[in-house]
């Protein structure tokens, strides 16, 4: 592939981004697709409807004006912590490779163009090949500038990865004391409640807690099974009876319910009227009967409240007996991040599903090989000739070649990608969460190992597997073999950024999706409302991993193959802007992890260096430049010390919160007087059913609905009032069905 | 190597045990060795002169009956719970393998021995490899016989393993609840006290727990730099100051002290008369600069006591502040457990400790290869020939054959492996542990990692190294590789059973270097007191891994070459003994590590079976029996599920304290009214220093002395009066020097 057809390439992809850029500029304006573009703003207040004039015609970069202008603190307000940690990760990525692009442009790119003593083309026709360090002959002198610039990159990387994780790991501080009391520190998750015959769950926690917490303890709030399997089963039970009892008549009974929902509020009686449901339906069947009945339904999981954080947390923290599969605490999640459906595992079934998924994962990642290797196949033209001899005519034609070697392997590859995540996300589910965040965050790593596996070293291995079969032929030659493959895989990685990343981000500020599923609902269906409510959240589990792929590309390939930069620097300015637009707009904020995208992001990015560093030493001993070699060696140490005091400096604030920051809030809670009300508002917090009729109670059991508090309602820096106390309660019926997408 | 040779090599062995055991048998009956083979009975109470009569110089099988006939609560009172958890290991070895040899005899040997059609010698003069599966042709459909072996191995092995760990954790409860009140569970201890110019160490640390936990702190106890190297500087810089000044005179002011060493009663005393000596040398010097010259010696460490051994677990186990190298709390060792030099370790120095003795131990296993190598090759005669042409007469010589096959290369391999252990015991010291028992632990798992890398994986490639250079040609054939090896190296490691096993268990029993060094100093130097007085702790870390390096061998090669396990059932039951009479006889208890060794065994168990399967896996694959392969895949996915369950469900109990469990214990102390009794005990308990007189502090810098509480004074079972609740004041001035042997 020579330097015109990259540039083919790169212009055929310009193209589609400007032509998909100017539509969204257009679409975005129409005032049918404000459900799909504005879906975040619809969700807090009906926008003002628009006048039909010329200017909604034309393109117009005012979103990218929007997005670009933004604070910190807007976004802050707006896309919760994550979405900041997001940004600051695109941020890191644009400033670190713009020193990168400098360095390995001024410094590399001409080292190794004069690498070796020959006739150079005119530079368009040059093969790519010429820009690598492949170009630089053995036992070159000039090799001290790639060891030069590893250094620079991997300094300016590692002073940069300090800052911002000292910066997020205040932000995240911060995001602790600042917001409005939080129902999630005063409570803990129990799971493993030793069954009895004697009592029921309610029971048991309720004896357990009074009496080894007595002094911390508050209240408890049992799970309840739900979800479509529970449902099926109990309609199935319901109609047993009746048939067997042969009485239809539903006769309500004033009998007391059993199921505590202590100081619930109002949605005790939700619980109450399936309690008398189940009363009626064996009103003959005796108290027993109706007893085992009521307590079947009961998880051996609970909520449990404290009236202090700082008591909350030891709670959480401490094994309570001496049996560890009994009485499993862990620090609540927030109300609405709850994936209540996974609360009801017994957690004897955990270990075994985490291992399961495990073996999963990687069999997943094992199968995928397939149709990737084979993808990869297209770029050797030979080999494709040889296979398919029909096509020999077709594939002399120049534009043909450059199509196909520079832009099919690419495409295919990324739609292979795109079933990656949902499965992932059905893992992270099964496994069982107990909140969306971590559920995200599970399938979040998950599709970073495998999109780093599978694009980077399988195609790095996979043009030698073609040659030669054997892959690991020694794990010590591993720098080698990666020095030999991946600076002949650089042009591959090159289109790849092109085509997947520019791409990605054209198709994400388009939301194709739901644009498409919004004109079938208005012109083929006719809906006159608009149905789809904006409750996508940001799918970070895709776009991280996105981010941490090009930023591992960039890494490895930056003093190989140094016209990597140049495009991959376009992609993170570009990516900076639509995702900034996307969050202001479209996504909504249901839950936060609270930043703990960020650890991954560092680790993932220190790792990249790493290997960088590794397969820098494979290239200078294959040059054998004993300088740059001995040289490298020393910067890889550093860096891995360097990994190792972040881990110990910052890492333990994402994992426990401080005993000395919850205390201090603790104490300003009892000196405004505020703890009582946050007491008595605890205990709606968790709810797990809808304070509505049973009809609704019943009928909405297939979806999800949330009513979400958009943080608009409260202005960044302001003194928390009193109505700021109040959170959302959340009122959910979650189904057992996992949710493959974006919530 | 025939069987006649394996038996004489089996006879020797026998015949140098007999003697030692005889020998044994007769020296600890003089009078002059009571305090090499009685050295725990000894620091206790003077044993009463023996009579000089015929029966001294007779052997008697005497001490095989004692160590025979002691119990399990006998055990646990003498020589703590380790001692008990050290016994299990030999026991549950002695019951799977008695289970293995018998199964592997009766149903394996007969299926290897007339595996092939050929004319059998006599049974003496056969080659071992006719007894071991080298001898089963491929595809034979005998080979089920090997896979029920290893079914029924894995069985027998798990549920002992699940038993014994059950078991263990209910004695690990009860060493916790039935001990009398520990201080070790009122205390943590804090490092990383930040340092501020206004104040001391001392009051930082009042300030910061009397804010944040004021409800439950009782007091706290600085820990002041201590050692060798602490001792020199403060010395030179006397000189310095005394040269400057021109000033001798020694002038003992009546200034306060600046040492606080709360409610530490006599203990004061010493460190008084320090600083008292830091006053005069300073006497001119003025307020300010003694002030300083007094904070210097405080260490960035405190024990910190709460009213509570439930508020003492969750201080220790919560993040303190946002920076997680600031307040860093741990549980605190118990007093006589303390490791007072490691102390003063700044915090920020573990991390890059911890990676550098990680570093050090994988370089010193590299290093070893050498020696082990060069051994190894002795075993190849022909080798040795092309190499020395000059012994080719002597190795002709069939004795010579005997001994230089069966016998020189385990000699010289236990030779090089004596110097492992005080390396190991260094490496764990540097590594900054603050007890002793944690570092005897850390020491104990670095060479077993030695152990069994150096003596299994080493030899058996070591074989293959010879005859071709690529170890790991491949990572997935590591199966076919060891299936390969371990039945050539099976030959090897029966005599190594043979001769390191036996005879290390011979001088285990003799105490040779401490007999010596009595002999030396009675004869030689002509004392007449006993000089050495026992104070040997267990050396775990050297037999913990021996025993479980022998398990390993055990497991391997079981249905590999089964003529191993009547040699290695012998070893294990002859351990029994030996080891038992040793804890009764000779090895103190200073501290103990509440059976923290039990996961250690337990995990290198599992793992040994996995190997075991994965080795058969590849024997069954290279003799083409797919059915015997097939049926270990299962078997080898359950071990795998066992272990993770294991995990899940007892090892959490070795790491935390349950709080069921200590507020039990809390309330009861309460009721009781003991609480404010242990309280007033619980000040003196942690006291650095000496409370005799200024030489003996400082003239007592190099050794180390402890009043040890022998557990005789305590009746198993008895009811806990008032008077057992004081504990051993922990009287330590420790070195910087680490000391490498069994303390």
């Amino acid at each position: 592939m020579d330097l015109a057809a990259l540039l083919t390439s790169a212009g055929m992809n310009i193209t589609v981004c400007v032509v998909l850029f100017s539509l969204y500029s257009v679409l975005r304006k129409q005032p049918s697709n404000v459900n799909v573009y504005f879906g975040r703003k619809l969700a807090s207040r009906r926008s003002k409807s628009h006048d039909v004039c010329l200017e909604r015609f034309v393109p117009s970069p005012t979103w990218v004006m929007k997005a670009w202008e933004t604070t910190q603190e807007e976004l802050l307000t707006i896309g919760g912590l994550d979405a900041v940690v997001f940004s600051r990760m695109v941020v890191f990525s644009i400033r670190v490779f713009s020193v990168a692009a400098v360095i390995c442009i001024v410094l590399v790119l001409p080292v190794n163009y004069y690498g070796q003593d020959r006739i150079h083309k005119n530079i368009p026709f040059e093969s790519l090949e010429v820009f690598t360090i492949e170009n630089v002959k053995e036992g070159s002198r000039w090799l001290w500038a790639h060891c030069l610039a590893l250094y620079i990159i991997t300094l300016t990387a590692c002073s940069l990865l300090y800052r911002e994780y000292k910066s997020i790991s205040n932000l995240r501080l911060t995001h602790i004391t600042a917001s409005p009391p939080n129902p999630s520190h005063f409570a803990i998750l129990v799971r493993g409640i030793p069954w009895s015959p004697e009592q029921s769950y309610c029971d048991t926690v309720k004896k357990f807690f009074s009496f080894y917490h007595s002094s911390t303890y508050l209240s408890h709030q049992i799970v309840y099974k739900s979800g479509a399997v529970q449902k099926l089963k109990d309609d199935a039970e319901y109609m047993c009876k009746m048939l067997s009892s042969g009485c239809g008549s539903v006769q309500p009974t004033c009998k007391p319910s059993f199921a505590q929902c202590y100081f619930c509020g109002g949605s005790t009686n939700s619980f109450k009227i399936i309690s008398n449901d189940i009363d009626s339906m064996h009103g003959r069947s005796g108290y027993s009967d109706l007893h085992i009945n009521a307590r079947k339904k009961e998880c051996a999981a609970a909520f449990v409240f404290f009236k202090s954080r700082y008591a909350a947390l030891t709670v959480a923290q401490n094994l309570q007996t001496a049996n560890p599969m009994l009485w499993v605490t862990d620090l609540a999640p927030e109300p609405q991040d709850v994936y209540w459906s996974n609360l009801c595992i017994p957690y004897r079934q955990l270990w075994i599903r985490k291992i399961s998924i495990f073996a999963a994962s990687i069999t997943f990642v094992l199968v995928f090989l397939i149709p990737v290797t084979f993808a990869q196949g297209l770029t050797q033209l030979e080999k494709l000739e040889k296979m398919f001899p029909f096509l020999a005519g077709t594939l002399q034609k120049k534009f043909v070649i450059q199509l196909v070697t520079g832009y099919l392997p690419s495409v295919i590859l990324v739609l292979f990608l795109y079933a990656v995540p949902p499965m992932m996300m059905l893992f992270a589910t099964v496994e069982g969460s107990i909140s969306r965040s971590g559920r995200k965050l599970s399938a979040c790593t998950k599709v970073l190992y495998f999109t780093i596996w599978n694009v980077f070293f399988v195609n790095v291995f996979a043009g030698s597997v073609i040659s030669q079969l054997a892959v690991f032929s020694s794990i010590t030659e591993l720098p080698a073999q990666l020095a030999k493959a991946v600076p002949v895989q650089a042009t591959f990685f090159t289109t790849y950024v092109l085509s997947s990343g520019w791409a990605s981000l054209a198709f994400e500020i388009m939301q194709l999706f739901p644009l498409f599923c919004n004109l079938f609902q208005r012109f083929i269906l006719g809906y006159k409302e608009d149905t789809m409510n904006g409750n996508l959240t940001f799918p970070y589990h895709t776009e991280v991993p996105r981010i941490l792929l090009f930023g591992f590309l960039g890494f490895t390939c930056s003093i190989l193959a140094p016209l990597i930069l140049p495009f991959l620097l376009f992609y993170f300015v570009l990516a900076y802007l639509v995702y900034r637009n996307q969050i202001l707009n479209v996504y909504i904020r249901k839950y936060d992890s609270g930043g703990q995208f960020w650890p991954i992001a560092h680790n993932t990015a220190v790792v990249s260096l790493i290997f960088a560093q590794v397969i820098a030493l494979g290239v200078f001993g294959l040059k054998r430049s004993t300088v740059a070699s001995g040289f490298t060696i020393p910067l890889l140490i550093c860096t891995v010390l360097f990994h190792q005091y972040c881990r110990q400096r910052f890492l333990p604030v994402f994992k426990n919160n401080a005993t000395q920051v919850l205390i201090d809030m603790d104490r300003k809670d009892e000196r405004c007087g505020r703890i009582e009300q946050i007491f008595e508002q605890l205990h709606s917090a968790y709810c797990q059913f809808t304070s509505s009729s049973q009809s609704e109670c019943f009928s909405s059991h297939q979806g999800e609905r949330e009513i979400v508090r958009t943080p608009e309602d409260v202005e960044p820096g302001k003194e928390i009032s009193q109505q700021d106390l109040s959170w959302p309660v959340h009122r959910n019926l979650t189904s057992d069905k996992p949710v493959l997408g974006g919530t």
